[in-house]
């Protein structure tokens, strides 16, 4: 089969690698119909997050069951499935309590050994604690898949920002960033009611996906600006629930400082920089919580996927590029150059 | 009146100093009858926090009230009160939310122009959103005082440890601190029904107080050996709730360490070293929050109250030493070096 590989930065290539088959009896083959790249890979493409030379990558894909293992009982050949970003047992505490991010015997498509979420099938250990059922008759629904790929991660991951920054019915919220993620918050905290939301961007083209989604003011201001203009544009107070869709030192201090008193951060921005962007002592003086983390999109997506399939909600317009597997390297660039917001796979 | 005043590291006094009088109509005087020396008192006593010289001290009291001002309608003159750590109007959107700390219109009793806790009356702003009643007939009993005066900080503060760090019916709590107000974490969390309290420290005397408040377990070790400790009683997960009650970089990156995967540290500790503790990548892989700030005990007092009055709990057990005023200068070496916990100041 053929599948995405990532050699070094900016050095991604689509090769010819072992088929997917089933090792285990708990696995299952994913054989791809979508696939999409993800801003997090961005971090590998630039060498800021280590690769081994060789590895594969993608981690969101959704797809048709080809094979399942002797012991897989929830999935057969033929079902139509989305992958969360990480596979999880289903069976440990945390993944019971809905962490599964944190299962111990859980990993993350790519990861040295395992198949990427960017190649035309997928081994997927733990099927039956891993995958989420679609109903069959959406696999030919081509104008619903985008919306079903970003449950594998940006719309679950938006929606744990949202929910670890405490969104609630009139909620006053903020949003760090316009990216894919960023914009799902957005959609995410709409989703949730609140009443007012506040997205700080600048890419026009973004932050009018940003207004579709339901904000309802813009912030084009950096730094100490963006900070006067989000307390202006609330009595001086701040956000009640902020998400943190970057990662950066900048942003987490932008974020922090935005914050009402009181209030929350839900962060879902990889952090790259350390902790300094953690102002404590303002957070200690103005008890700012910071929560979140990696997301379990395991446990998101069957909350979700009902408004995805009803139409309420449509993650899908993060992607304003659709490609085939041969063109993966070209997707990269354009998200890299910022000339792409999120880049599709179709096979 | 006289009152304890700070000049500076090492150079506390008691003093002279102009009687407390009602200045404006919200204000109301309170006679002193029990105040005490706060952990935090040390910061300033060591330098560490910078104090104008000359500043009153102390920010923990309880008393009668000798004269009101003629817009103040809860209180009488008679009547006895205890003073939560920061005054607050009672009446802005922060306050009527519960977060009185962050009052626009509050203050902490020792600021530059105000009177501190260690002295024989204090003019409290804002009385009416200030103080909390007390039934008089407390006021007679000696053994109540203690547990009564520990409201004004040190309960209230264990306690938001405990609320922010989500204690829960049955959950694993770890308390980073043995200091007065880590004990009363302890204390505040069996009060909300822990299944099972860590206390780490490694003071004798106050162990065995945290024991009497409710720890199961005491962990002696410190940093990456206490890491190693906790997780070993806790099957290797850590502490759903994790309460830092200590401030330095340290004592938050063994609390961090030490949460459970999706739990929550609730610190309380005031911050002391910047960030640097604060383990961002770790915290994110393990969707570890991080809450807590400077407690509302404004809010805290009346819900703690019945339970000291009943006797239920008895925060009182941290003091174990008491002074009269002119003995509040030798309470503060003894608490510097250690040979007290905490000193209560009787009048």
């Amino acid at each position: 089969m053929r599948a995405t590989v990532i050699h070094g930065p900016n050095d991604i290539r689509i090769e010819q690698v072992p088929d997917a088959v089933v090792q285990r009896p708990t696995d299952a083959v994913v054989r791809v119909v979508s696939a999409c790249i993800c801003g997090s890979d961005l971090w590998a493409y630039r060498g800021v997050a280590a690769r081994v030379p060789g590895q594969r990558i993608g981690h969101e894909f959704l797809g048709i069951v080809e094979e399942v293992g002797a012991e897989v009982t929830g999935f057969a050949r033929g079902d139509f499935v989305v992958a969360p970003f990480v596979w999880s047992d289903g069976t440990c505490d945390h993944c019971r309590e809905g962490l599964h991010t944190s299962c111990p015997q859980g990993g993350f498509w790519g990861e040295v050994g395992s198949d990427g979420g960017q190649g035309e099938a997928v081994r997927v250990p733990f099927a039956d604690g891993t995958l989420v059922g679609l109903p069959k008759e959406a696999a030919g629904e081509e104008k619903l898949l985008p919306a079903l790929l970003a449950l594998s991660d940006v719309m679950s991951t938006g929606h744990h920002a949202a929910v670890t920054a405490g969104v609630r019915p009139g909620s006053t919220v903020a949003v760090v960033g316009d990216g894919a993620v960023g914009l799902c918050g957005v959609l995410a905290a709409q989703r949730l009611g609140a009443g007012r939301i506040i997205a700080l961007g600048r890419h026009e083209a973004r932050t009018a996906i940003a207004r579709t989604f339901g904000a309802t003011d813009v912030v084009a201001e950096r730094g100490a600006d963006a900070v006067e203009a989000v307390k202006a544009l609330t009595g001086g107070q701040g956000a009640h629930a902020v998400l943190e869709a970057v990662g950066t030192e900048e942003s987490m201090r932008t974020a922090i400082s935005i914050a009402r008193d009181g209030g929350a951060v839900g962060y879902v921005g990889v952090p790259h920089g350390g902790p300094a962007g953690v102002d404590i002592a303002q957070m200690f003086d103005r008890n700012v919580s910071l929560r979140g983390g990696v997301a379990p999109a395991r446990a998101y997506i069957p909350e979700l996927l009902p408004d995805v399939l009803s139409g309420a909600i449509d993650p899908g317009l993060v992607f304003d590029r659709t490609v085939g597997l041969d063109g993966v390297p070209e997707g990269y660039r354009a998200m890299d150059e910022r000339t792409a917001l999120k880049v599709r796979i179709a096979f």
